[in-house]
């Protein structure tokens, strides 16, 4: 079997090295030279949108799937007519743009920042499309200033500020039978607009659960989702707030390639390949560390009791993930202690 | 850093999948056609011997391995001298041949089948090089036999018949810095001289552990190992009996992909490019079922609930070993109904 996959960042590696053990293969379509997947699948060298390229994938692969949302929609519509495309242009295309994000998740009933009218002030001025680790948004506390960032950037959508005491995560597949599996409720913690901790199974209330599960369900369910989704979350005193979905595995899931039965990638690829889900639950305690802009010494790393690093094979760059490590162990406290360490590690 | 190993079967597959995370690469050296490595490696299709094969990975590889002991001890040597080589030469000749092993083990005062003039009757004759999997071997009751055997069988040893209840097996890892970490002892499940099913973490008394751990510890320091071996054991009346030691990873491994902190090859990878050594503690429980001579059902192994299925890319084909499916659970019970399910799927 042959999984097409738009995008050849470290997703697209992480995907490739989960389908592998599955004899599935992997073919990607990158622009970028040298990318994450390279070693680990074969490389069509084009843009997203190139037409030999999705011929090719058209061509060669049982089923299509993106590791990044930033593709040309009319490319992931032509494939769609051609080959099983996972997940669905229509959702790849509510993912991209802010505003009909927001609009599909309140059809849905699930609580979003108030937006455009109802903003207020201080209010965060957002491009609706293409933004992404904090990039293309603005923080505006006047009405001269949000006047200008609406001018400034590109198609603007301007959101109210939540107040929220955490950030979190539901992850979560729907299978080609219709089944959806989610993994437990993630807190994230973020500094400058880019996640750096993921804590995998964190303390929500089982109502909190109950919630994220519906939310995400709701999500999987009304696009016919066969694959990973992702939901960002504010916890808040009202309850729980949508802020973005990824239509894709997620970097706040990497924990589940050790900390849960299945990963998110194999997750997807069992789902894109129409092969049954696997289990979802915690596997003893983990929590992730980006690798952020520069690598810290491999053998530190490794010597952290429990650790688990995952390079990308991307050369360090300012605000550039360049890997992640995992820290895993039977019980809480000697996870919390080896994140002490690899936070002192990580610049 | 590149890591060059001679063999590209499955085990030079999963050590190549468990070092692309660390972002060290593989150059592996194989000479048959579409070896399992090949898409997770960079492949030179050489016998192991080949002087030009053997010149790239002393250029180019930064530390040379094996993924098994049947390789030229010339090759070795003569890599040694150029490029760091684990394990040594001299622990793979000594593998690679039944009188040696028994004699290496004998004066580290491990006890071992008898042999030659002790060996008695009913006896196995077993050619002392190259035999695997049962392949080599017979089976005698008379002294007619015996000789018949003796004479028919290149280069010979006679091994007594040891009277056992089960077959274990000791897999550990000896470090740069010396230091060694055993993973719990293995039991394991053969049909006509093929592993089919191995117990992680078996029940074992502490005594019977301590003995498994000073047996491969002995091995790995009296051969300044750098890596992984593996000791098979029966468990006897007269308490743990040596039959084989293989100088690397070993199939009865497999299930530390999922069942361990660290994986057999990502330690062995680990130890052989110097870094330090992960843990080696149980996660959970699990078992491995080896996926011989056909395929069965993907979609239906994975169906299992905690199924994790590794193929190897290998063509079926009768008494090959295809995959292995490791079975995960947080209790004992939920593994056991999962390996009953698996049994009933597997030929």
């Amino acid at each position: 079997m042959r999984l097409g996959i738009l995008g050849g960042g470290q997703l697209g590696r992480m995907m490739a090295l989960a389908a592998r053990p599955l004899d599935i293969e992997c073919l990607v379509v990158e622009p970028a030279p040298d990318p994450p997947a390279g070693p680990v699948a074969e490389v069509i060298a084009a843009s997203y949108g190139d037409a030999a390229a999705l011929a090719m994938l058209a061509d060669r692969c049982d089923a299509v799937t993106v590791e990044l949302e930033g593709v040309p929609i009319e490319a992931l519509s032509w494939l769609a007519e051609r080959v099983p495309v996972h997940p669905s242009p229509e959702f790849v295309a509510m993912a991209q743009d802010r505003l009909a994000e927001k609009r599909g998740l309140r059809a849905l009933g699930v609580a979003t920042a108030p937006f455009d009218a109802e903003a207020g002030l201080p209010a965060i001025v957002k491009t609706r499309r293409g933004g992404y680790d904090g990039r293309g948004q603005r923080f505006v506390t006047t009405a001269a200033e949000l006047a200008q960032a609406q001018a400034e950037l590109p198609d603007p959508i301007t959101e109210g500020v939540v107040e929220f005491t955490r950030e979190l995560s539901i992850l979560a597949a729907r299978g080609a039978d219709g089944s959806v599996r989610a993994w437990p409720v993630v807190a994230n913690e973020h500094l400058d607009g880019i996640l750096r901790v993921s804590h995998a199974g964190t303390q929500v209330t089982p109502q909190q659960q109950v919630e994220a599960e519906r939310i995400v369900t709701a999500l999987l369910e009304r696009y016919a989702v066969q694959g990973v989704a992702t939901v960002e979350l504010f916890d808040t005193a009202d309850g729980l707030v949508a802020n973005e979905i990824a239509p894709r595995v997620h970097n706040s899931g990497h924990w589940t390639i050790e900390g849960s039965t299945t990963s998110q990638f194999e997750q997807h690829v069992r789902a894109v390949c129409g092969l049954p889900l696997g289990d979802t639950g915690l596997v003893g305690h983990s929590v992730m560390v980006n690798l952020i802009g520069a690598l810290p010494e491999l053998a530190a790393l490794l010597a952290v009791p429990g650790a688990h690093v995952h390079l990308y094979g991307k050369a360090p760059r300012p605000a550039r993930k360049i890997g992640h490590v995992t820290l895993t162990g039977a019980d809480a406290a000697s996870v919390t202690e080896a994140l002490e360490r690899v936070r002192r590690l990580v610049p």
